[in-house]
């Protein structure tokens, strides 16, 4: 596959705002990505959890072939585990992508869609039970900044998102162009996958 | 003056996503806060440095009172410093602020207006002569995680925008509550306003 790749950035009502931004903006910051775009149900604005909206440029109908997906989370996505728009879109596209990424409760989604039966993945700790709950063939790691998989990166909680797209920004891109991206944004990366203190605070391990 | 704030969060062409929505989620998961509103030149929507683009609820023209103002970087900041409506805005507003914020190169607004002259305050390392020319009479800090002086804080590059609003939700909301969010998502907190190892490798100190 060539150097250009396309993003797909997911879009649900109720979306956290940094565990798309955050990530995306590395992307945005590669010069070599390609293009980043915005998709959700339908075109057009999208509330955040916070309120202000966003704007979706292709609906799922529309979507053009992605080489990477990113899914944030969010409250929304404890009502679109339970749409089918969603969980067909994700089932159709994610096995065409590269590099298939969730942040914190994104990862409910693939996991319902049955997408992760079989792969390691990890999810936010405050809402652990919930997420793994949601797909019960998944091999969950309880401790972990993220998990890579094959063509999935799964992220802890939304700060976490972060760590993870810069890892995986370093496989496909090579380590010097992510340790470049994060002196740029002046960001004390984690490169350690297994860092989580989080897991202990939230009684995981 | 109440719990209850209203929080602005500047957009200008080519803003920065993460040094407004990392900042803003933390407030947006304060449910104390009051609200957020965005606010532009024009309401509409504005177009990011990474392309897709977010919606502005409020122009100058009709934004109401702020009780925070949050000015994200981006190169978008290069052309808006000569911006005559940008600038008289903030001339106009931030004086009625409690709380003014910015993230990265967002200082330089500020400085250009004249806003920081006498004060003490940071920018992003990589830019940091070009914001600093813009406000000569500003007592620049050259290596700082973020800087609080009266009513202003001013932050590093983009990733610092995430401690230095912790550090403001700490003063005005309590340490407790500032702590919570952090381990909500996952953050490392850097709580360290001296904590700055980019001013070192950036020729700075």
């Amino acid at each position: 596959m060539s150097e250009k790749r396309t993003l797909g950035a997911m879009r649900c009502p109720g979306f956290e705002w940094r565990g798309v931004f955050g990530p995306l903006e590395w992307c945005g910051m590669l010069l070599g990505l390609g293009c980043i775009i915005v998709v959700a149900e339908k075109a057009g604005p999208v509330r955040s959890a916070q309120g202000p909206e966003t704007v979706a440029q292709h609906g799922f109908d529309d979507c053009p072939r992605l080489d990477m997906l990113l899914v944030p989370g969010g409250f929304g996505t404890r009502t679109e585990v339970d749409n089918p728009a969603m969980l067909d879109f994700l089932r159709r596209r994610v096995p065409e992508t590269e590099v298939a990424m969730t942040v914190c409760t994104g990862t409910s989604l693939f996991a319902k869609a049955g997408l992760l039966d079989g792969h390691r993945a990890t999810t936010n700790k405050m809402f652990f039970q919930w997420v793994s709950d949601q797909g019960p063939k998944v091999n969950w790691v309880r401790a972990a900044r993220w998990v890579e998989d094959g063509r999935f990166a799964t992220s802890s909680g939304v700060s976490a998102g972060l760590d993870m797209s810069l890892a995986v920004i370093s496989r496909l891109y090579g380590a010097e162009t992510a340790k470049n991206l994060s002196i740029a944004a002046e960001y004390d990366w984690h490169r350690d996958a297994d860092w989580d203190p989080f897991a202990k605070i939230h009684g995981l391990v």
